[in-house]
């Protein structure tokens, strides 16, 4: 089948890759695959994962040892969990450590003509809720895991931190709690794309700094860290998004004297993700900045990484 | 009167200090001190603090506006705030910005004959309570402060690692909840401290490496938090009661992808501290190594650096 392969060589599209098919797993044609910022770190080496690159996907079950779930439309948590180990037993799956993730650890992706995925981690797209509207259903999840981690109250001042895809998804399940929400971008580009009520401002031009409840930090950047931490309030939390290796100038004298939470934060539940979606709630579609045939996936990973790109879509019959 | 000073000499015994008086504030006559480890920090140059030291203390009030509380036992909490800020006025006092610290900044503190406090921040001392229970209620209080902090439930596997001073405190309130408590230290006669019911176990000796909910790092050492995070499970929760300038080897990248919470801690709450005494719940008079005049209060701030030493409480009168 058709397939973006990652390699130590890079990443190249290829015509014959064959489907890992799994056992006892479903078998999805993609409909539609999303880049992430996980994806451009991943062609860089984090993780050291080769194999079919792609995480965000909406599809149709064509194969599943389950009958009830064929023809279905769907989307599926990346996290294939063992689900017999100490951590599965306690329903933390997503942190199984024997667990693979799609097209990041030890299993194949989405951007391809097919995947595979246990049966358990399937969620039904509802009618209402488009193609375009879904491939964003595990970002969005991972946005929602922020109010499954922090009780965000109505009355807060909340600062998202870096408006890139993941900031701009965070920014706006954020709004949805009634609190103040700022979203913060070094560009002029991604403010424009804030939804009303949600404000936002350059980071240059922040006088007075805020002083917020929470900050959430989705630079991607190891800068994030210490900025989020001038910005936000004694006794108050942080949100950590991104994954660096140092803390660069942040203090964690700081932390302590402040009684500051930090809150590591990864993937998040898909229902809520999809209710959000039908329910209108949130729109991620107007961070759709392109669309292209999967024979264009080496490029299409490169746009992804310019500056002022947003989502960049995936088709995997193009 | 008789004092501990500190300046950027060093401590010195002095005799002819002069109280520090401050307006609409009560004085009181100060009946046993503690050394802390912040004491030691404070002697080499943290905060940059010049002044009487001390911060855990026990007395008994001889002049206050309010004269309900003349000739009462009281302790006291240490963060004097402002009381009209917008910190203060969401009830966070302990991180009013303005706020000056018994002994630790911008105010003279309880290695002295008297000191003085706002009354607010009294709190009355029952007559059950030893002034050798009394003394203990601020650090006892920083070991509450955690409970607010984090809900520890008892079927948790919590570890406390460093056994020092704060640390033996910590392990005994988090006992109370019923989890299972598990303290480590370098060498044995920390461990032999540890009341009945909480495991203790040499770092050195540690095979398997524990795998807790719940990790409070007391090391004092910026080693400590690499530690914590080898021993938290994905999704726990890492107490940090040490405060230092870099996170020795710890890792963010961690910190995301298991999502660990970070929970910073300073000062608590001197009511419940006072409770879990009164209960006879708490009993921390075991952990005192030694009790020494004021006047050899340099000698005294010596012996509480040395390693297996605890709690060394100062007389004034002596």
């Amino acid at each position: 089948m058709r397939a973006l392969l990652l390699s130590s060589d890079g990443p190249r599209f290829c015509l014959d890759h064959a489907l890992d098919v799994r056992e006892k797993e479903a078998i999805v044609e993609v409909s539609l695959a999303g880049v992430c910022a996980t994806d451009l770190e991943l062609v860089k080496g984090y993780m050291g994962f080769s194999g079919v690159l792609g995480h965000e996907w909406v599809g149709r079950v064509v194969s599943s040892p389950d009958p009830a779930w064929l023809g279905r439309r769907v989307v599926g948590d990346i996290n294939a969990a063992c689900g017999t180990c100490g951590t599965c037993r306690a329903q933390r799956h997503s942190h199984c450590p024997h667990r693979t993730v799609l097209g990041i650890a030890g299993r194949d992706g989405a951007f391809a003509e097919q995947l595979c995925l246990p049966v358990r981690n399937l969620h039904a797209v509802p009618d209402s809720v488009s193609d375009e509207m879904a491939v964003f259903v595990e970002p969005l999840a991972a946005a929602c895991r922020i109010l499954e981690q922090v009780h965000v109250r109505p009355g807060m001042d909340v600062v998202v931190l870096g408006l890139g895809r993941l900031g701009q998804l965070c920014a706006r399940v954020l709004a949805l709690t009634g609190a103040e929400v700022l979203g913060v971008s070094r560009s002029q580009g991604p403010l424009d794309l804030l939804p009303a009520g949600i404000r936002g401002a350059l980071s240059a031009n922040l006088s007075p700094e805020p002083l917020a409840d929470l900050v959430v930090d989705c630079t991607g950047s190891s800068a994030g860290l210490a900025t989020a931490q001038r910005w936000v309030r004694p006794g108050g939390t942080l949100v950590l998004k991104t994954t660096t290796h140092d803390i660069g100038e942040a203090s964690p004298t700081g932390w302590v004297i402040d009684e500051l939470t930090l809150v590591g934060s990864r993937c998040g539940p898909f229902a809520p993700a999809l209710r959000l979606l039908e329910r209108g709630l949130v729109d991620p579609t107007p961070l759709i900045s392109a669309r292209r045939g999967l024979g264009e996936g080496v490029a299409a990973l490169e746009q992804a990484a310019e500056a002022g790109v947003m989502k960049v879509l995936l088709d995997p019959r193009g």
